[in-house]
């Protein structure tokens, strides 16, 4: 009897109609979101055979290893995925210049305040 | 001078084509990354106008409060968006029966080993 998407050990990764799924990349030290990229076959491929992370940019249409122009590379130390396979979760050691383009740490340096505008970290 | 979409204080989100952007809820206390979802404007509305996470499912075509049938709602405390306002984490209080709908706290139970199969935790 085949096991449902949620209880099988095979891994299946499920991409989009597009041929992209989410990557989250979270930091392996401290747990922290870093950003969220998308990754097609070949990128998912890519990462696990260099162990870096590769992902596909959608503005500019093509593969793209995370740090090889700015050098902030990330090592993946672990590759999750959850229960209907197709959403990944990237634990990486995200070298220094950060996750984000802007130079900071992660993408996700702003939060919404309860008047509807961006308070920024620090 | 307009300030660019990294730099504004504005909140403007930006979903895709198809209407939608993904939210990625992580565990306000723990810090643990839950799920991925997917939000339209009017997720997003309601969430912010009630408190707690709504998404749109896109396999049920439908808007989903989360927990509405299960109640494991989630209560949001943050809500963070990235640099280019194409992706939120929300941060949450995560009521009982877990985030996902296997009953696991988390979606990402599972971690892709060596031999390209994938493990459980515990």
């Amino acid at each position: 009897m085949a096991q449902s998407v949620e209880e099988t050990t095979a891994f299946a990764p499920r991409f989009g109609a597009d041929g992209l799924m989410p990557a989250v990349a979270v930091d392996a030290g401290t747990g922290r979101v870093l950003m969220l990229a998308y990754m097609n076959a070949q990128a998912l491929a890519l990462t696990q055979e260099t162990g870096f992370a590769h992902y596909w940019s959608r503005s500019r249409g093509r593969m793209w290893k995370k740090g090889e122009s700015s050098g902030a590379v990330q090592k993946v130390i672990e590759i999750r995925v959850d229960c209907d396979q197709d959403t990944l979760v990237l634990l990486v050691d995200q070298a220094p210049g950060g996750a984000c383009h802007t130079g900071r740490d992660t993408c996700f340096y702003r939060r919404l305040g309860p008047d509807g505008t961006l308070g920024f970290d620090e």
